[in-house]
């Protein structure tokens, strides 16, 4: 008793413990303690760590796109309008958005569910895509996707029929989903992708996982992430209406994570707002949550957390207690909501900022297409590899056989099998990338999540890396 | 069954049905639609709302520090440095920032607890202010305070000796925290600031609180809020020093919520770290919990949700499991941290930008300390009012008394007292505060709370608003 035990690992909210993050977790830490070393002189058989673990854009050197920045330095500081050479659309946009600022200063709260401009431009941008009605009273902005999606989650956390809630997400998935299903005590019924048929989304696993899950738990939504994460599969219309169809006879929330809509490098994206839209009565009028952020999509300001869910038919208690609970925390960040303004609405033809934002995108959507072709290529050329095709995110998610005297080896290191094979590669090549387990994988299977967005030479240099110590690797195991 | 009943007032999470917010509450929502309403052209007996509902300063008019927002401007878009007339220090402080980003760009992910250079200068101020070492690996910095507060109450929701917990939280209370507990389904264990006594933290009120608390739960943690939140008053040392036996006679956390210490008219703050350090031991070794942003202080940045707490002496195992969790939402918003380095680190004598910042900051303690002279003589000097001393914050909480026939009448209306005697000052004057029963009061008192950091004639209106309304109200109730 006393001092320093008034929290302690066994009397803090034990759900607290069960959280992993992989993305950010003991590889990274491995990666940034090898950056201190080598930064000390210690010897190392690489030059430099390279950093595939998150899908950070401008931290793989993509550039800002300037008409963004332009905005938010103005909406900043207004005064700087007087010296600073900047185009007048940029001048016009800040105006706009400081119009709906009280006294004209981003420093002002906002409402708790973001700036009326702003939300009323997501509507815009919705209807736009979808060629449906949207409304800005169904969209809350929030610090990134990942604070609106767990928002949501939290509405989800109760009893029901009694037998504790269950949520379904994808085998892989992001782990922000099972991260927050612990911190919250949610149940993780998980489904597969499958893999043999480029990660499509069958109907027979949702029902099989749905039963499974039923026996102790009420399913009271299902994840799904499109494109995905880190799979990089675009779903077909068909599946998405297979899907539509499954959530509505389940009676379970759909919770769609489209954040990688604007990263699609050849196939077209429906949202699942549209699809539902168009398949009419009765699945026209099911409630949804949809998410987006500026960290993903062209904008990629990660740094700067802004997102937005669009939740499509609450009820009205709902949203009542949901607004009321995101009211508690104030709001998101203007500066934030200013990003989301510019991606919302891009300069149009004509307009002077155009020619140079089109470039801008045209360079980022160029490197997504060669990044993602040339990562294809590599790993199915490596012995012992096979990567589905990439349609988009920012990802590969290689599978990777692992000789098993390389798993007899993790197994006496205390690790799994795909922790060990990237633990290693980070320590002979300095290349940090995820391992399966932090997204999940069929077992017997190992994977890892690399991103794709580096810098060309960066990018063949990690290939090259990765394709060298496998053939070690198998050599040394085999 | 079946469609848009997945999600419903009966089977979400009946936590959230608990939350009530009073900030962003009914009156509020009400002031809002007046407003609307006098766009429309509804006639009213006044011109326009006054907004004293929220501590937003830009909101009522303050203006924004010039350096911070040019060091924002500039950490937004670098290349405004060639063209864009900005002082050096404004340069030389985006330049020291940007180089602790990725690739020096905003827009990379910062480490989840924030960039090291911002973490390294909260403890610099925090050894500055208290002249007791702080380090930036207790520095957890989150999209305002608030964020963090959550996220450590979060860490408080587990049983312990087969009891509930349950946080003690004084009465008057910031909603946060009422909310937040109403969230997690803590259990609030509220504990009464001595009104007659300039709102004093009495020790024997701690411990009838916590004795009867005990009965049905287990204490985790105690919520002080100094300077208070609406109360305005500033603990005396003693007075802490008592607190602080409190907490470790108990074995409670102590979470010191000390947003409004840069908030101060004419008394010194004393921060819990540096009266526990000056206790020496065992006092100097207990855990603490301190919590500071951005939206309140000199800067008052709201809109741009940046703050931090400092959590001293956590055992690792806890540290790491907060650490995880806050890794799921990856970092708060690096221009909030931009602005937090500027906080932490303002523009010293000598300094090109220190002249300007010196005036403006004159400027926010001039009208504060007027304010709080204003308000405090007003408030005692109308019939049925008390007002205590305002020490800080930006908030004046006055008791009023409320005839009976008016709590009659509430009644009638299925209001509280407090909430009726508000609602008609809005519907008559315009004036938008907030009700006591927000905050919390002892049974059969009846208080408001209202910003004052209104420009003069404006607090002026509001003042004369407000005495002449009760005037008229005792009229029609006595």
């Amino acid at each position: 008793m006393k001092l320093d035990n008034c929290l302690t690992a066994e009397n803090i909210n034990q759900k607290l413990l069960n959280i992993q993050y992989a993305v950010r977790g003991p590889i990274l830490q491995r990666a940034l303690q090898i950056e201190r070393e080598i930064q000390k002189g210690v010897p190392k058989p690489f030059e430099r760590v390279v950093r595939a673990n998150i899908g950070d854009s401008h931290a793989l050197g993509q550039k800002p796109i300037t008409f963004i920045r332009q905005v938010l330095a103005l909406a900043a500081f207004p005064e700087l309008a007087d010296s600073a050479d900047v185009p007048a659309d940029v001048r016009q946009r800040v105006q706009e958005i400081l119009g709906d600022c009280t006294k004209g200063s981003v420093g002002a709260y906002s409402p708790s569910a973001g700036l009326s401009i702003v939300r009323t431009r997501v509507a815009q941008y919705i209807e736009a895509r979808d060629g449906v009605p949207a409304s800005p009273d169904d969209v809350y902005l929030g610090s990134g996707a990942s604070d609106v999606i767990k928002a949501v989650l939290t509405m989800l956390v109760e009893d029901v029929d009694g037998k504790p809630p269950a949520v379904m997400v994808p085998i892989p998935q992001y782990p922000l989903f099972s991260g927050t299903l612990s911190e919250l005590g949610l149940h993780q019924a998980n489904y597969y992708l499958d893999e043999e048929h480029e990660w499509a989304l069958q109907a027979s696993e949702l029902e099989r996982c749905w039963r499974q899950a039923s026996e102790d738990c009420t399913v009271r939504a299902l994840v799904v992430i499109n494109p995905g994460n880190p799979t990089g599969q675009v779903l077909t219309r068909q599946n998405m209406e297979e899907i539509v169809r499954f959530a509505y006879e389940h009676n379970v929330f759909l919770m769609a994570d489209e954040v990688y809509q604007e990263n699609i490098v050849s196939k077209p994206f429906y949202s699942f707002k549209k699809v539902m839209h168009e398949m009419g009565a009765p699945y026209a009028g099911m409630p949804l949550g949809s998410f987006v952020t500026c960290s993903k999509g062209w904008a990629a300001e990660c740094g700067l957390r802004a997102g937005f869910a669009e939740l499509a038919r609450l009820a009205p208690a709902v949203r009542a207690a949901f607004s009321t609970a995101r009211a508690v925390m104030q709001c998101p960040s203007v500066l934030g909501q200013c990003i989301l303004d510019c991606v919302m609405k891009r300069p149009a033809p004509g307009e002077p900022s155009h020619p140079q934002f089109a470039a801008e995108l045209g360079d980022i959507q160029r490197v997504l297409a060669e990044r993602t072709e040339t990562a294809y290529d590599t790993f199915n050329s490596i012995p012992g590899y096979f990567c589905n095709p990439i349609d988009g995110s920012m990802f590969a998610y290689p599978r990777v056989d692992i000789p098993e005297a390389a798993q007899a080896e993790a197994e006496r290191l205390g690790m799994a099998p795909d922790e060990f094979y990237c633990l290693r590669l980070l320590e002979e090549t300095g290349v940090c990338v995820v391992p399966g387990t932090g997204f999940g994988q069929l077992p017997g299977t190992f994977h890892f999540r690399t991103t794709i967005l580096h810098p060309r030479d960066e990018f063949q240099h990690m290939m090259d890396s990765i394709r060298s110590f496998h053939l070690n690797f198998l050599e040394k195991y085999s």
